[in-house]
């Protein structure tokens, strides 16, 4: 339906080539910077995600025939249509590991090489990388509430349209045990999960022939929806019923799921019909409208539901529905480059840089991440941004440096981790970040500061521009 | 990258067919309703989207090589996959046209046939169906307080990743005038519309240098973004100097972008300037975090703003990011079905049905859609689905059947109209709905009613169940 061509992009990325071609800076070398300015859902951090696939997209990168014909239709000139018949990205990336914690206003990834194919990408990188990270982030943050509840996706049929299939695998990234997206599940190779909708129970004369026929069909993942009519008079009482034929089979029902009405009253009270009719095994799975404050009162509440449901807040990101990411321009041609704005906060650094952790003496965060130009070494001290006398010493803390080289001229330079290795590591970074960030209402700001070269280059090249 | 294949659904619909097919159900008919629960964005209405793109994957739905190899591994039955293997979809469908405005409850789309092809094709539906409908009303809101201004997507980098690609056609239904997505424009055959990045502007000794370049490169489609270094002290001033210098070559400068600061002040003081440098033909663009409430702001303060470029509120249908449809089983194996709930509003309507809006004398829509079972005609009074004593009378209006076939035995059954054709469809539909259920802030509620005839069916059902 749709593959990643030169055109997934937008088309003034097109026309600035041209451009760049036209006036003989084809061949100019140029760094550009990924970061984002606000930490999603209020939060205080995001999770970076969609780097396998931002990189094999970047490998088979082509204008194919139906784009040339179409960008020879929008009068693009001849000269430049045959360079992007041969156009292949050529650059360098460093960036963290998948599954990092980052930080606004803290370069989360770096490009070089031609000016023009660093423009180029400028769309699709950010297409890929701002959702995924959105997403893996909402999908952290209702794993930092679930304990030991599983949790699973169930949002292909909300999911902005093809979305849905990376959402899928970016809730694995952040923490989700599994997803019902089997189109998302056969490709990256995640742990598929299925139930029954109110469909199938309609269909049948009785809700309890329903279930019957249903554990037939399924009885080694058999969970049964149990809200189609009335879920502790029916749904329950029936469930329990096919629970014990099955065990009569030498089969256990899996789970029940409820998915309306006061799910934490309805799970109390299921919880303690199925142990009472000695079914102490059967799970219980709740779905409808979850999202991290839902699932954090029903844990609050002490609610006996083992699995949840997660649809539409979790692959559409709301209520923010995206991650604020943008890509700068930071050294072309031999020199550092800056753009100014009216507000300051949108200043950007120049040059190549390096981000550093600063890591307690415990090894966690110290909340603190340190960007310098790229070859400095031994930060001693970080400054504010914008706010003068604000500053913060890094000694004492060790310094991780978080930009590493994943591709080199075009090609994937390190080797991926599966996807289960991302999520744990994931899950220990999490680990390392102290409670205070993490908490949902106002969490701790985590600093991010520039190296004193950084600052007086950066001062510089304001005051340059300002006269 | 994607393709939509058997298994883009949620792995209980497969499940569920599986439990169809052992059960001895695979022929047995069935007819589900597509429809929304609540209009999104606080809104009067949604404009239903996505319909050539739904029909067009049915049409082409299959299982292949991977998914039946995938399948396997997930433990479904042999017979059930050699079943998958000449799966395609062999229903009916009946829905309005697309660029039709829909309102909650009321059904806006019926799928008939075989009750295991219906159960499977839910996912792919609702997930089409949904965001285009989200995005397109989105777009729609836009239209209206946007007056004579051109409506431009810009969303493609903060779309949810593929997501992106539909966004960009739904906003096209919705009444946008172009996209910056060369890929949607190209398959969809958009206009396609880009300018200038701030990079380009940065990779310049000087910004004037680089409009030079621009204007030399894109010299009939030239717009320059003034805001990289100081739009009203150096933006400005160089475009207006380029612009002269476009004149002498017999050309025109396009317009110049505004993509920061206070966009009405700015808006004003370049529109002032241009006009004084003889150049009043030079439109004014502006982009920067744009929504309906924004553009109605800049409306409404006068500002001087030609074109409007709208990226991630767009694109994402931030706040809401989602629309609710869902997809409910109506009639099963010669009988109409009905689903309970503890919550009387989610209680859906049972059989075969047609929907019927009521026009005024005036040829305006009356404000109320009466649904009814499909072989009703002259529905004289529409009942609330859920308040007694509260009812509507249609005498006197002219009543519009909603639902025409366009989808027989899987193949479309209509001549689709042209993406323009669509938009102006919307356009004129939504001239016919009165201002109050268009307007921001509590929009009038739309009725839908049910007739006699199927409020009895329903009430009976649910005795039934309840017994």
């Amino acid at each position: 339906m749709i593959d990643i061509t030169g055109t997934y992009t937008d088309q003034y990325e097109i026309a600035m080539g041209q451009a760049y071609f036209l006036s003989g800076r084809k061949d100019q070398q140029g760094v550009y910077d990924y970061f984002f300015r606000k930490s999603p859902f209020g939060g205080g951090y995001a999770v970076f995600a969609g780097l396998p696939d931002l990189l094999k997209a970047l490998e088979n990168l082509r204008f194919d025939a139906q784009d040339l014909e179409f960008l020879k239709a929008q009068g693009f000139h001849a000269d430049y249509l045959a360079y992007l018949k041969s156009f292949r990205f050529t650059g360098s990336i460093y960036a963290p590991p998948e599954g990092e914690l980052v930080f606004p206003t803290a370069p989360v990834l770096r490009v070089e090489g031609p000016l023009i194919e660093g423009q180029m990408i400028e769309t699709l990188l950010l297409n890929i990388l701002n959702f995924q990270s959105l997403i893996a982030t909402k999908a952290s943050r209702m794993r930092l509430v679930a304990g030991e509840g599983m949790l699973i996706d169930f949002g292909l049929r909300r999911a902005q349209g093809l979305g849905g299939y990376h959402a899928s695998r970016a809730a694995m990234v952040g923490g989700f045990d599994a997803t019902s997206n089997s189109r998302a599940a056969r490709d990256y190779h995640l742990p598929a999960s299925g139930t029954m909708a109110h469909a199938y129970v309609q269909c049948h004369d009785e809700e309890l022939a329903a279930f019957r026929s249903f554990a037939q069909a399924r009885p080694d993942d058999c969970v049964l929806l149990v809200d189609t009519y009335d879920t502790l008079h029916s749904g329950v009482p029936n469930a329990i019923m096919v629970a014990r034929e099955m065990e009569k089979r030498g089969q256990r029902l899996k789970a029940i799921r409820l998915d309306s009405g006061d799910l934490a009253y309805l799970a109390k009270k299921s919880r303690a019909m199925l142990n009472e009719a000695g079914l102490p095994y059967v799970k219980i799975a709740a779905s409808n409208q979850l999202d991290e404050y839902v699932i954090r009162s029903l844990k609050q509440q002490g609610a006996p539901i083992d699995v949840f449901g997660v649809g539409t807040a979790l692959v559409t990101g709301q209520p923010d529905a995206a991650l604020d990411g943008v890509y700068k321009l930071a050294h072309a041609d031999g020199r550092p480059v800056i753009k100014l704005s009216e507000n300051v906060s949108k200043i950007t650094l120049p040059d190549r840089k390096q981000v550093w952790r600063a890591v307690d003496a415990q090894g966690l965060f110290a909340g603190a991440d340190a960007v310098s130009l790229d070859d400095e070494e031994n930060i001693a001290r970080m400054h504010h941004a914008f706010t003068p006398h604000q500053s913060f010493a890094l000694a004492g803390f060790r310094l991780e440096p978080q930009l590493h080289r994943v591709m080199t001229s075009g090609r994937t330079a390190y080797d991926p981790p599966s996807l289960p290795q991302t999520a744990r590591y994931c899950r220990e970074r999490l680990a390392l970040l102290p409670e205070e960030y993490k908490r949902f209402e106002n969490p701790h700001i985590y600093k991010v500061g520039i190296s004193s070269r950084l600052k007086t280059l950066r001062d510089g090249l304001i005051e340059q521009f300002r006269k």
